[in-house]
């Protein structure tokens, strides 16, 4: 097992910044079992990747802070990557950080040449909780055909409110830059387009509380895909909200069960 | 010696934000020396603190990675903290990270609460390199009666061009937020407000490279110091340029004879 | 909340070290419940402390990547500080790093000399997993009057086999310095004199798991404190083993209903 | 450029260790010169490394800390690894840490595993200063046709002592487990043999101050090595001792002049 505190210059953001990396190889799990170990990738395979995007306020070393992510990655032998958001949610912004770029291009561009990191669409997996998960769905319908699946929790992107219905105005407080307005009609649109295309589009897991400020959104959303014709998995797990007591059982069971992946290395 | 990386949620950046923070105490340089250890600050005793800016393209650790400010820190008994500038070239934005109020005001009333640091006057100083000069200026006319001085590297803040003198456009490249187009007028407003009022101000440190592409506004902006009665100190390096190769250097000099510190700490 | 890696050079290891603290104020918790937030000690206010050490194999950042002690403390306001181990075993070792004598005395005079440390009896506790339960036991009888109460997860520290029971001889085939053949006895000796002085000793909570390797370990040693008159808190979880899914549930636990905490600021 | 913070699990420490790892690439340098930046290895394409050990009492980011060698290393498109020393001379102890196999084998192994780092002799390159002199001179005689070229700053590992002068002990407090006693004569020993079985060996470049504790020694062994046949480059440097004021000039050297390295990356 490494867990990796990389700071790297970016050009997509001009700006030298943090991500974190987990890879998963010989384990104190591996050594308390009396295995004998599996040290690390042989020459050509390669790791699947789960990409997780933090919330507001949050950072890249959320999802180690706040979550075990670090041992189901490790039981799972799934790489795990967690760039930081900068409250920027997800957008290319002008002037400004090219967020949704850095995520869906330079940064695979980038780990890739570094890491064993497979690039096959099918070991690639795009996550997030909150303003990271409006983030994950939206960098993965601007780059469709490169996830197998994107994991959504606690926010739905596809979250277009009935025509004549008040325009909810976000309060979050947060400095962020201002939502695009039409952002949610975008997303809906760009989507839309790829599958006209006949390009594969990720299947879509969402997962929100019961007491969810993000429930709406998220179910509406579903069936805004489901109407796309997309493989859709929508779950509202009982007795919690908007926090990481979901997100973390949420995130066990994302590797244990849900998500399609290996569970192990991907064959040279 | 103690090398601190910290995560803090900041209120005013609604972020979780690094900063990196040195404490000298008991080092291998005591070590090696044969010197019975002064081991930590006693009751009472406190740190004089050099607040650091980086520059554009930068982040929290350029200090530390790319100067020796850990070893003359560790020499000169003297705290340093340095936050994460995120290309905002330290101004408040709205909507927006308010930089400039996370600098002067929310990041010393945090760190004072949580490490034994001097707040008066006389014990904290502030500097930057290119960006982050200007970032150190702009605070430091901000909140005037915090700091004994200011060591500006590369980039002078009061650099208003002569009337008539056509606009030259900064074409960084960079994605910071634009710079406002008034920002050298209004610190000298400020600053010459709170000289008016009778306030303390710091003395000014500018120092910039023969190649400087900061030449100039550093030499303007000592001019205009000057004229408003305040103590400059201006020098220009030879043979060096906007670069680590004059900044690295500039720091040992700051520490062992240019800025007013105590080197040791700040008795009860 | 503030995530603090720190490497400080150490006189009793003579070591550049990593320990890891947690400190919690102003949180992404407060922020999304609403809450006014109550950013950071004020003048005099102090922190409880949580004194975690890691098992063998492990490092200072275990607690942080494997469980969700991040969480845990901010939601009960209580510092914690995990030192790195570097499977000593927690022994003064001669020559050689001085593990015991730095947890219990270096580490937390330098630790109270720079953060808001209470430094009181009541509002410090000690633990630890495995080989760390044992270095907090070990640690909590050598300091008796440091500590309030001890957290023990998955290993016991006064396993005195009976008469007559041949030896087991420990094959963890871990490179520590092999383990004093004495240890268990040595532990028990200076507490009972400590118990005989008059001295006030920590209460002992131990904790293992149905199938935990140091079961065995754990009741005998809490037979041996209940004759000693101490109070002891024994449990054993059905269905887990010698392994994290034993010990973040526990520390969750220990946190919200087990130790004697605060749950908030020490008045000053 | 990035600057990567590792934690890995090692089999032959048997512990989670920390190593630092400095891969240049896409830099402020680069953008500051205008310069089209060549982002990072094309497929094939490896760096060069320099292996550097750090001192006693000193930990793995030593370099980074204390020297400049961040921007030497970007500058000179040459990878940096720094493992962890902990004080143990870089040898094998039995029971206990295999710190000369971790440096020569296991690091080695699982880095080029993840990284794209060449493992070709005249690709890599060894170093340090002080115990870390002596860790690299120690690791090259045991692994000798994996380095082009030893630095050892501020000590010699070939430092026998003529017959019949009293054995100096080292008296250097630390709590290193101590010295073996023919540990110099051990270092001979294996370095004549590979000579005389035709291996290649490494060039040696030996480097101390004037007034370094370690002079004698560096002297000493260079004479060996002379005398064995190979390349040695031995020098003194006026004015300084046994420190980072000579240690951070001759990095820069090393990779600007000394070693023979590429100054970029390795062709497919």
């Amino acid at each position: 097992m490494a867990v990796i505190q990389m700071n790297l210059m970016s050009s997509s953001l001009r700006l030298s910044t943090d991500v974190s990396i987990i890879l998963p190889f010989f384990s104190t799990h591996d050594y308390a079992a009396g295995r004998v170990p599996r040290m690390f990738p042989e020459k050509g395979e390669k790791y699947q990747v789960l990409w997780l995007l933090n919330g507001g306020a949050g950072f890249e070393q959320d999802y180690i802070h706040r979550s075990n992510i670090v041992r189901y990655a490790e039981e799972h032998m799934i790489a795990v990557v967690t760039p930081a958001g900068y409250n920027m949610n997800y957008d290319d912004h002008d002037p400004g950080m090219k967020m949704c770029r850095y995520v869906g291009e330079e940064l695979p561009n980038v780990l890739r040449s570094i890491f064993p990191l497979s690039p096959r669409r099918e070991d690639n997996f795009i996550g997030g909780y909150s303003m990271g998960s409006n983030g994950a769905q939206k960098v993965a319908v601007r780059y469709p055909e490169q996830y197998a699946a994107v994991l959504g929790m606690s926010a739905g992107s596809f979250n277009v409110r009935p025509k004549g219905e008040a325009r909810r105005r976000l309060e979050t407080g947060l400095p962020m830059p201002p939502h695009k307005p039409d952002e949610m009609e975008e997303n809906c649109r760009i989507l839309e387009a790829a599958v006209l295309a006949g390009k594969k589009v990720p299947d879509f897991f969402l997962i929100h509380g019961e007491n969810d400020i993000a429930r709406d959104g998220s179910v509406r959303s579903a069936a805004f895909l489901r109407k796309l014709g997309l493989n859709v998995y929508l779950e509202e797990v009982p007795g919690v909200g908007h926090e990481w007591d979901l997100w973390d059982p949420v995130l066990k069971r994302a590797l244990s069960e849900l998500l399609p992946i290996r569970h192990g290395l991907v064959p040279a």
